[in-house]
């Protein structure tokens, strides 16, 4: 038996893509099978929705020649989740179905994003402040490094001394640049510099100059536009924090107490160990769901999401993601308000990720807007890197805008790079290929993101080599002005953020090329990694906007 | 053959102790032996002095009796150095010789020492500089530690920020104390924290202040009549320095230079390696001998003594003196003017010290004023401390006394600790114990020297917690003031700089007392390490000067 099903292709799937609850769906095969009664071949379609899954067969409603045609009724997807289907055990697909009620805050979609790692942006005039027991670089060139003991144990923590005053004094250069929202790591009180072992949920660590700093800053963006966006670490604390206390430096920490009212918020097991992430000793992980926790974190009026949400951010990076349980998810995106965001780190397509065994709704059900989408940054490159084809690359995004959501897929946050990776800049052999890198994020559906330093090609190999300080002293202002200008580009017409995307097969392994359309406005966007500086293009038919020295070009249809 | 000599009792030896060449001495002894023609027993004389021996063998001049006596010409003593004398091999002891033009700076014997490591004393007003690649520590109270590569190496340096100009803010602290000499822990320019491995000799480290810093201190040093005293550092460099250059940074090192007018400065293996000191590839031994480095160094008349010199110091602490060659330490001595200092890092008994094979001349050569006297600190300590009977450090003492040429007796450097060892009051199980060390210290012959901090008992184990930055904030202002109370008393009286010193003996394991007499002045000092309050003096023969809470007392006969 052979089957031919494609389901990009209306013949044989209809409606494309993903589908809200409640839809009706067709779907048709060809199929070759002389022995074959095709009027008795069931579909499969399984549902998946975190540890439930469901399988339901069923049977043609058309048979004509080799074409046969399954119908699934609106019934059939009346629940949000992943589901597959399939003949035969061939030829399984996905279909994602999501809940109705579900979009994304429009002024997401025209955001441009700019990532900064606080500690390492710019130390501004206000006073500074250091944690007792911390190292600071002596000169803002220093390159960073991990304090550790013989046992590989970190000792004492490092610090630059960038600050929430520095990122208020830089909002010009942030703005010229193009962005309009500033993503924040994380800024509550912690030991460490990169502050994912929150020790104060409530508080704006005074390193980087407390809350008086952050509602500064939060006052100049809004004059000037500039969303901030505040990241969550709620899958742990530190191990050092007013909670957990292990130190006993706070009184009434859950790890010395048992009658702390943070006893319940951690994993204590009979031999006197907690549960921790990753092993990693000092972020005991929390209990998300135990009632008090989520009060606190979520539910209570003054909860940290409802406090800093009344306060003005513009949404929620979520550390973690996928540790996170679904119906915390759920409940924090239920305490959000209708203009934030919630945008999940997830390494993964987050329309069919597992974790921990259960099937993610992420999209399905009403819990994250987008997620950090590594999938783009990491084929991308590996197409510019000649580590795959074109059309390997295309395969890859087709798949991708098949099963995100369209709402979500252009949403999701398209990353130069992050605080857990390799500098772009390190990434790429030269500064074309960044050119060529940051013209599809700029051109492509979704959220560019521009990790910091990344516009000025700061190099950086893995963590902590990716958190240099901001080279202010030394800037590559060519590569800026790229940057600004394409996000100028992206900018100067809703094709970019809004336009349907159809990739075009160039039958050339070296170049990955795709249009955006909106109306009458066509653009065309050719990668060559090749740089051969060859004419794709009818010069009577297009127009070039902008040229990444030969290897790419952004085309509008005259 | 039973033969009793005591080389401290005038019928057994004339002159007591170490003497100056030429000069007649007569050895007596007790000799029972009925078989033995006393007239026919030889007195071996050997002679010892760097790589060379001598020992020539001389008959008895009268025999009366038992008791048998040998005179040492002149002739004999013709040669400084280290002479040993025995009987059939019995009964050896050591006859300290010495050069007669040997003296120490008069004012010498009126000094205490206050010694500082710069990095840890205090940060002044100045303006702050920072080597890149260097890490500050967040507040002055953090802990000491290095920070290392997982192959024990370090990787980078830790500085607390103190500079010279915080030296000159703190004279006014530094005299109430006491004292009237600051010896400085190194400070030209390195590029560790505690600047034994020297970059460049002829700078002040920035990171200190500069010259202008050290310029400033010396003017302000000198206003309040108070000298300085500095580290020289000639044994090795730094392998990050202006003359070996490892790493590439000035040009024209000897490291990758053969033309390098430093080359013959170090001592380069076939293997490309090169010797260095205890194994350690950052500080590179030197030839001290070679022609150009004892110019620069020593006779040039640009020479780092010479320019030192001349600029005020009043003296200069050498760096592992047992590790320079006794005609590096002959040229030096020669090089500094007649009122200035110099102290060598020795460990043990001075007068009798071995190195690479040689026996040294420290004393017995115009080589070196003084030495750190760990002999008295540690024994001390140990008597204190219950490990050593009051007998026992009575005997080490009288040793070190009569061996030590009573000039350099009177001017060796006791030390409360230093930044190699423990700190005192870590040592010392109570506050009155430490009070019983210092009550030794300052009343004993020789020079007091107080490492900053342990005035005030600040802890510390061995490096580099022994390096802790000084406690302004938490000052124990008792200990402060017992300090400045026994320099005080110290300098009431010449009778405890230059009176003689005879040892009591209290017939108790848990008391070591000693007098100092002068003219017609008399102190007793008595420390019960068994702290029991008894009396150990007629109240109408002593008065009470100082009382170590039972630990000890100062009485002066009345």
């Amino acid at each position: 038996m052979t089957i031919k099903h494609n389901s990009r292709d209306k013949k044989y799937k209809d409606p494309y893509g993903a589908v809200p609850c409640m839809t009706r769906v067709r779907l048709s095969f060809d199929i070759n099978d002389s022995d074959c009664d095709l009027w008795s071949l069931p579909l499969y379609l399984r549902w998946e929705s975190g540890y439930s899954k469901d399988e339901i067969s069923l049977m043609p409603m058309e048979v004509a020649g080799n074409f046969v045609t399954y119908y699934l009724a609106e019934d059939y997807l009346s629940r949000p989740g992943t589901y597959y289907y399939y003949i035969n055990g061939f030829c399984e697909k996905q279909l994602t179905v999501y809940r109705q009620d579900l979009d994304i805050p429009e002024w997401f979609y025209d955001a441009i994003i700019y990532q900064i790692f606080p500690d390492r942006f710019f130390r501004g005039n206000g006073s500074v402040f250091f944690k007792k027991d911390s190292f600071i670089y002596a000169t803002w060139e220093d390159m960073p490094m991990y304090i550790r003991n013989e046992d590989n144990e970190i000792v004492r923590w490092d610090f630059y001394g960038g600050n929430l005053w520095g990122v208020a004094q830089k909002l010009e250069y942030i703005k010229a640049l193009g962005a309009n929202v500033i993503y924040l790591n994380p800024i509550f009180k912690a030991v460490s510099n990169h502050r994912y072992d929150t020790c104060d949920y409530t508080k704006v660590d005074e390193v980087l100059g407390g809350e008086e700093a952050f509602s500064y800053l939060l006052s100049q963006a809004q004059n000037e536009k500039i969303g901030i966006m505040l990241d969550g670490v709620f899958s742990h604390t530190g191990s050092d924090s007013i909670y957990f206390d292990m130190y006993n430096k706070y009184g009434n920490g859950a790890y010395h107490n048992e009658d702390s009212p943070y006893r319940s918020w951690y994993r204590f097991k009979e031999d006197g160990t907690y549960e921790c992430w990753w092993d990693i000793a000092a972020v005991p992980n929390v209990n998300e769901l135990e009632p008090s926790y989520l009060d606190f974190i979520v539910r209570n009026d003054n909860s940290v999401i409802k406090t800093r949400g009344r306060q003005g951010i513009c949404g929620w990076r979520l550390d973690v993601a996928d540790e996170l349980p679904s119906e915390f998810l759920r409940e924090l995106r239920a305490a959000v308000s209708d203009n934030q965001i919630v945008l999940g780190e997830v390494w993964e397509d987050a329309s069919n990720k597992v974790s921990y065994g259960a099937r993610r709704t992420y999209f399905t059900e009403k819990e994250l807007h987008t997620v950090t989408n590594y999938v783009f940054h990491d084929n991308l490159l590996s197409f510019l890197k000649g580590e795959k084809s074109g059309g390997n690359l295309t395969e890859v995004f087709e798949l991708l805008k098949e099963n995100v959501p369209k709402h979500n897929f252009y949403a999701l946050v398209n990353m130069t790079g992050t605080h857990d990776i390799k500098r772009l800049a390190t990434e790429c052999n030269c500064k074309s290929m960044v050119k060529a890198f940051t013209m599809v994020m700029f051109t492509f559906p979704g959220i560019p993101l521009i990790y910091y330093g990344d516009e000025t090609l700061l190099e950086g190999s893995t963590d902590p080599d990716n958190r240099r300080p901001m080279p202010w002293n030394n800037l590559d202002e060519s590569s800026v002005k790229w940057f600004s200008d394409m996000a100028c580009l992206r900018r100067s017409d809703s094709v970019y953020t809004k336009g349907e995307i159809s990739f075009v097969d160039m039958k050339d392994d070296d170049i990955f090329a795709y249009k955006r359309t909106l109306d009458e406005k066509e653009i065309m966007v050719i990668i060559d990694r090749k740089h051969r500086g060859i004419e794709y293009f009818d010069k009577k038919v297009y127009s070039v906007l902008a040229d990444a020295d030969g290897w790419g070009y952004v085309l509008e249809r005259i």
